[in-house]
């Protein structure tokens, strides 16, 4: 069995299912189904709290075999995730699936619950660090599996990924269960993508280290979603979920990429009123938004939206009245989170809103331009940000695939080689986005445009930009660093990857002879 | 068969179904299931808006025998209902039913629509005016259904109620369907009672009349939801939607009995930090609000939240420092809807949230105290809110029962005779809201507890305050008027009152020999 794009996938994958293969990018319109749910409904005497996750584990009944499911936010300050595994490890729980957002290095202690087998699924949409090298070194037992944001949220809402109980971290909660994220020791902001989680879940608990009386306003998500509230020391260390601040990149070659990007973005025509925008928190990605805001202030432009994750670089363009509002799914730095907090114009986004193809048009389909990164890009312009050049998860979709698939103009930024390896391919490794989705590649070696884009191709011609063919940036890389042996895989697959709408786009199998470091 | 509180009803309603009786005000905890959803999900090139409502219609594909449905904040002022059904009976559809969470005298058009089969079932929470008199007359051919404001939640989240296409009145709606209800001609605050239509209808329509760039933030309902968006000349008249001010009463009857209310309130021992309060936007209730509040400030006491349809006067306390925060279902005049849109501790509510009793709890589980009123009570504390003493239909619960059975103390306040008939009977004509989630009765001559709370009758009367039996209430204003006539009805039912919970607690017939006016 072969995507469209010509991968080869099995029609059943052991511990994942059958397997229906990706079928093209723009496949979501038709009638889909957003789940029932069970609710475990309460008299007006119940009380929520327990005293501790023990009480909360007798009342839920968690069993084996069951899927239990984290958030994010808190990113590498995350301790709820660790403290509930290791609570039920302790109980003599086994099989359980972890579907968590994303993992990062701070999970490193769930790789001995994949070894001793407490934890045999995965489900994400990000994985890095010490789990994402036990994945591929084969130690969970059931292919883990890889989602987009938006997808996630289409699993969990369509009931592809049926959860049975949902743990939110919860910088603040009151005593019936409404969370915000904006107060509290461990403050990161929007909860997004505990959204889904907390309304599709057989049973959701409120896990915080700030209870608060009744009730905990704002309220980002709501009591009547919640069965019990938990009370903890701390969910999670300040210092790893938010960079007091993001900064762009200082590098020449990065600074030159980004530039090239920003004229890109001019020479489209979409810089202008009413326009939206969406970029990353990385340097380069950073750096296209500082040439944006120029061209903007020089033009006079007030855009729309800014969306995704949210910096206060964007913060400071909602504030200068460069856009007129911000779609958050993720506050990334402090001043994210008090923009947030105080100004109605930054408006959070759950998951589904932001890139969930089965809803009735999430905010995705509404953005003008995206930058991206890559680890890979093939000369389809597929490309990948699940595994490094050598075939090791690092990373995943999050809302790449998501984005480029919404917007009408997606950019990949990056330098033509990094540690001295190519990035651009015949084939990538792993594919994560797909080329139709893909519309530009900007290198510091010139701009590759989509041939699928004609229309765009004649703007950038027009407006003098360095265009040369993805083949032709291929060339030119592997000159320098010659071409990059094949890595050899075995046959066991060690993660599927799902496109945003279920459809298996890839799978990523063990390496053959990795040295681990 | 019988009603635990021994009204008779038949086994099966024609144009209703079959009938579950109502078996006692505390009955939702269990498993409850929240309906599966068909969305129709768009690809990211699809636009929402259509240039006018016939298109809508064509694209709908609305037929015979459907259920629309709207909401009421646009009270009334609202236009969007006449509007539509008015539409509808151009194209010749029939046998609709009309699902609006309220009926004003300004949907007086309905009637016409009433007796030629346009609309053949109505379902609501609360109906006054011409359409009341209408079904009350026997003019819906089926019965009219009428629910609680969080039984009509529960109902759509459940799938009782089926909505084929919700309208919903947007005081401002962007070009990708996100709507809120604080800006433009018709700003009526929050939008709370059309959440669960716009979530659970198969389709759903914005009608704006301030059609604004995407994003119209505060976005109050999202995009995700929506199917299309039409624009027309105006959704309502801003006089009908909310009255400029809202005031304490002067009559000074009802003055003595906010007064004794307020003692009542006192002596229950709930003034306190962290109390919760909810009142009518009615003279008396206002009045009680406004001793509360003398009670507070004298105290020094900070209470939690004041919920419910929100006045400014909930607004001064709220900005006073009285409460920590306002749930708000429903905005009753300008300065409501001015704080709603600027105080962050000024939160809206669904009416799920608000009193839905098949969540996880709602906001009403949480509430200490509310004010309520009548129109008939008995000597079991049943209260009638759904029709006149003659029998005919002039409103409904609203939320008049979900507080009652949420509270820790619910007080009916009420002058013991209005136009020279007494208010207390040995039967209510129509049960609305049972006796066993009534605690007291205050009236000018006296307070009646209820004889379940041995508690509370122990504090009031440590208190001191004149308490008395409702059989004496009863006696004395039967003395000044006489025992009233019984009203004679016929067999037809023309309306099915359910508790929150769906069950059947009192059906209404159509009465004999009534004089219309």
């Amino acid at each position: 069995m072969k995507t469209i794009l010509g991968r080869e996938l099995p029609d059943y994958i052991e511990g994942y299912g059958a397997v229906t293969p990706f079928q093209g990018a723009f496949r979501e319109a038709g009638i889909h189904i957003r789940k029932a749910v069970k609710v475990t409904s309460v008299d007006p005497f119940s009380r929520k709290v327990l005293d501790n996750i023990d009480l909360a584990f007798d009342r839920l009944n968690i069993k084996d075999g069951m899927t239990i499911s984290f958030h994010h936010h808190l990113r590498n300050g995350d301790q709820v995730l660790n403290g509930v595994v290791e609570a039920l490890a302790k109980r003599g729980v086994k099989d359980l699936t972890v579907a968590a957002s994303s993992i990062f290095p701070i999970h490193e202690p769930l790789v001995k619950y994949l070894e001793n087998g407490v934890v045999t699924g995965l489900v994400s949409n990000y994985i890095s660090g010490p789990v994402a090298e036990a994945i591929s070194q084969g130690k969970l037992k059931k292919p883990a599996i890889m989602q987009t944001h938006g997808g996630r949220a289409r699993a969990i809402e369509s009931g592809d990924l049926h959860i049975d109980v949902a743990f939110i971290a919860a910088p603040t909660a009151d005593i019936y269960g409404n969370m915000n994220g904006v107060d509290g020791d461990a403050a990161c902001g929007t909860l997004s993508y505990a959204m889904a989680d907390a309304e599709y879940a057989d049973k959701t608990i409120a896990i915080t280290d700030h209870l608060v009386p009744f009730p905990a306003c704002p309220i980002q998500i709501s009591q009547v979603f919640v069965d019990y509230v938990v009370e903890v020391e701390s969910i999670g260390d300040p210092h790893g979920i938010v960079s007091g601040t993001t900064k762009i990149t200082k590098d020449p070659v990065s600074l030159i990429i980004a530039k090239r990007a920003a004229e890109v973005i001019k020479a489209s025509g979409l810089v202008k009123e009413g326009m939206s925008f969406q970029t990353g928190a990385g340097g380069t990605s950073l750096a296209v938004a500082a040439e944006l805001k120029l061209i903007m202030q020089r033009e006079g432009v007030v855009g729309s939206f800014a969306s995704g994750g949210v910096t206060g670089y964007l913060v400071d363009m909602l504030e200068e009245g460069l856009f007129q509002a911000l779609f958050d799914v993720q506050c990334f730095d402090l001043k994210a989170i008090d923009s947030y907090r105080n100004n109605p114009k930054h408006q959070a986004m759950s998951a589904s809103m932001y890139g969930n193809p089965h809803t009735k048009g999430a905010v995705v389909n509404w953005l003008d331009i995206v930058i991206l990164g890559a680890t890979e890009i093939d000369t389809e312009f597929n490309v990948n940000v699940t595994t490094s050049s050598n075939g090791i998860i690092m990373g995943g979709s999050g809302g790449h695939s998501d984005t480029a698939a919404g917007s009408k103009l997606s950019i990949v930024v990056t330098n033509l080689m990094k540690s001295r390896l190519p990035i651009i391919k015949d084939r990538v490794i792993t594919m994560t986005t797909p080329g139709e989705s893909i519309d530009v590649v900007v290198t510091e070696r010139g701009i590759a445009v989509n041939p699928r884009r004609a229309d765009l191709i004649e703007k950038l011609r027009t407006a003098n930009l360095p265009l040369v063919t993805i083949e032709a940036l291929k060339t030119i890389s592997e000159k320098i660093t010659g071409v990059p042996k094949a890595v050899h895989t075995l046959e066991k697959i060690v993660a599927v990857v799902e496109y945003r709408d279920g459809r298996v786009i890839d799978v990523v199998r063990q390496v053959k002879n990795h040295v681990w470091s």
